[in-house]
């Protein structure tokens, strides 16, 4: 599917009268041709949220001065907060792992077959076990063992190598650490984790043991942004599957990495498609 | 469909060779005809679990001495738990509610059409809205209203009729009152709770607002027994469903009633057929 | 909840840059306040779809000239297809019946709680068995038995009688019957069938018993607009239930009971709200 | 997970009584320990079904003998059609692919991890696009192109490949090719395959096209054994997706492939696990 070269906007505001006017009659005007929009209102907090993208072929505004004129036509008018991106720029992306293989073969079997639109420059782990997996694919595969002495420490190294290789996003595999306030700070927003329980039930270390103490009769699994606050960040996406009393724990995480590894693979796609917008804790997730 | 009058067996203890062997054989060489057979072995608690129902007909011991005979025989070499039913004899279930009606609408559009192998002799509620509900379905409304101050005294008459009509299990079809330990205690896994959200997540009051505010993408409902520790007895029947960034608390709530009456009934069938099985705070629930 | 009076607008037409953009001015120029806007396009059928609502208290265009001035203005300039309503306008809808009560009890608990916004003048059945059921609610309940001989006929009755009573749309809550062409042809998008299967598996008759025979794990329930073509009409509403080797045909027809009621009642909902918009054999259903 | 080395024993024959407590004895008093019974009683087709597993540790006949001893004292006695198979002998798989490689990539991440008890010694295919993929987990590739003209001379050389690698079963991992009979009938019940709509509903080429076209709200994906009558063998495992208005055809056969490699592969551990059981061109799937 080649797909001609597009612009995306994100944004939200107070919502007011005339906004989406306002910003497709700046598209159209321009001769921009509207490919997609989808808008919302929340009633409740009175905001306007919109993705709108539109083919920039036979557009009258040079791509490099899009923001400008936005900015000083509309978003200061309507008081936005708005993302820019263009089709043609691939975001970059890191992914940390720990020890087990499920969510990241599923990421980069998608990869391969060129199903994400996205760099994946390099795999940080704390543990070697994955290694082959990076070599499999060729790509280069960092290991940074952490203990509680060397985290500071290890974690800074980890960041020059992400600011060095223009990381715009980090996912989190099933990495098994902790990720420390300022890492989450430099990313906000931008550091997705998959955590494995239907939160905010059963947050925190083992879920699967404590769902299956408490004798539920449905797991799940959720992707969110990561916070400050453990497993507290914007949910993307959740899904679910039927357990029985016929179920263990081993039969919990079984059946929980399907939905993992799908459930953040979602995620990571609609955060590559520039399709969830995070307002208040919450996301708004376009289709 | 007509049945023919069963005996149901529902029985654990201590896993041991040859338990299910003696049982179904108890039950052969008496000539019973096995018309169900569901066991099950948790390998982790070392425990063995079967639901077994046979027909009556030709079945030798009388039906008033079986008991007496598998106690001995049986039971108490292999040190069961268990319960011995009738088919024909039908349990007396007592309906709990406050001021929503879906709950009781959908058990009673079941109980009108047969569906539910039960006796209904009465509806108490803490409020008169739904009384109207228990007329057109000529089934007698008791209203006890109940304050911070009367509770003890309300809950104690609504006891004695209940001890009065030969209840054997609640029914708390939202039912907004917290019931009291010593109403608990004469009801041990006998009085069934629909929670309005999907648990361990979201225990006490105004759940779908606390999903609203989390920003979940999945809403459930929890079926449980009731048990001294609110919203924590064991789980019967969940059930959930989608929701994205367009729901408000009000379309939550909608959404949810679909989902509470579903769940509630359906725990509701299991318990009445003598499906359930509490152990340890969990559920065993045959098919 | 109470609501203020508002007026919904729901179109679709041509795909064209601008629609959007006029149509929402048209509201707020004339002081509308918009309080629902969600559209779509389907860029294969190259097609604008939309629902649009708003708060009618300080708009400027009297009620009974808005359908005039907007189809002057947009309506043929867009060559749109498009229907008015007003909020303060119950929709008249008449529910058809045959022996099964699950859909048409579901219905009315729905009514009599205040959750569908619609009248019930009437109940239609080819059997007396659910008489009682109108009787209960103080719905007129007419029967019109039907044979080979005399369906023509009977259909003519029926049809006089829903003229009389101004029915808007029909509701077939498990009516065991084929509605002949010229019924179908007299409401045309406006007959609402639930069919006991996941359409377009299992079309006609015993669906439950073709699936059970055909070995599937999952069984479902479609809610659809009746056309000429029998079980093949746009789909509103879908959902599905897991099923196992322990179920029997009878379990089949069980779990299907829950999901026909509720998959009916939503579709039945999501019309009555005018959140359903026809076109080329499908459906758009705004949420 | 080290297992201690088990025999399985997955049999049905007619019911009878005694026969669980018969085969159970015959475990116990040869001093197996059981580790895992499930039966089920098809009640219409008067059918006993049953899946067995003992620990071989202190079982005091032979593993050599073991067939010869259960045929001559129960499964002739019974008419039992049974398989015994012993936990550290791995099936042999073989994998059949054509261009897709989300199925493929999804079982090989399985394998790898170890959650796979079974050798894949090949895969084959018609087609050289996924070859990399072969050469990167080290498995056999083997090229066939099919036309009409040389498909049986192929078939031919595909069935002796498989039979000089003691291939037990094959896996259709979106192998767009139809089998032919000398094929199927070479391995009954031993061919799975993947088929991406919700059976049968569907059945044939291009399945997400013809279910965009009939306007569905959820679509769906089935894994089966492949008959020679087409997509219309034994049914071992279906899911399902909800869709909407706003999805297109690509948008179904992405949401589609999480699906199908999830249902495939579920239904090819649960085949590795001994777990189905066809009859009558159904499957029991034990838990």
């Amino acid at each position: 599917m080649e797909k001609k070269e597009t612009a995306i906007l994100l944004m939200h505001c107070p919502d007011k009268q005339g906004i989406l006017a306002a910003v497709t009659d700046f598209i159209n005007v321009n001769k921009g041709n509207i490919v997609y929009l989808d808008q919302h209102v929340d009633y409740v907090q009175n905001t306007f949220f919109m993705r709108v993208e539109w083919d920039l072929e036979n557009f009258i505004i040079p791509r490099e001065k899009i923001e400008d004129y936005f900015s000083t036509l509309y978003a200061q008018k309507y008081d936005m907060s708005y993302n820019l991106y263009f089709s043609h720029i691939k975001p970059r992306m890191a992914i940390f792992v720990s020890k087990m293989s499920h969510c990241l073969f599923d990421i980069l079997s998608r990869y391969m077959d060129g199903g994400l639109h996205v760099e994946i420059p390099l795999i940080i782990s704390n543990h070697p076990d994955l290694e082959w997996i990076g070599q499999k694919f060729g790509i280069p595969f960092y290991i940074f063992p952490i203990t509680k002495e060397n985290k500071m420490e290890q974690e800074a190294k980890e960041m020059e190598l992400l600011r060095n290789e223009n990381i715009d996003f980090i996912v989190l595999a099933r990495y098994m650490q902790i990720i420390s306030e300022d890492m989450i700070k430099s990313y906000p927003n931008k550091i997705i984790n998959i955590h494995h329980s239907f939160l905010p039930a059963f947050i925190g270390a083992k879920p699967y043991h404590a769902a299956y103490e408490r004798g539920v009769k449905i797991i799940g699994a959720t992707s969110h942004y990561v916070t400050t606050e453990l497993d507290a960040g914007p949910i993307i996406e959740q899904d679910v599957v039927r357990v029985t009393h016929k179920d263990t724990v081993q039969s919990f995480i079984h059946k929980g990495q399907d939905l993992e590894k799908i459930v953040l693979s979602r995620a990571v796609e609609k955060h590559i498609d520039r399709k969830v917008l995070s307002y208040k804790n919450k996301t708004v997730v376009f289709s």
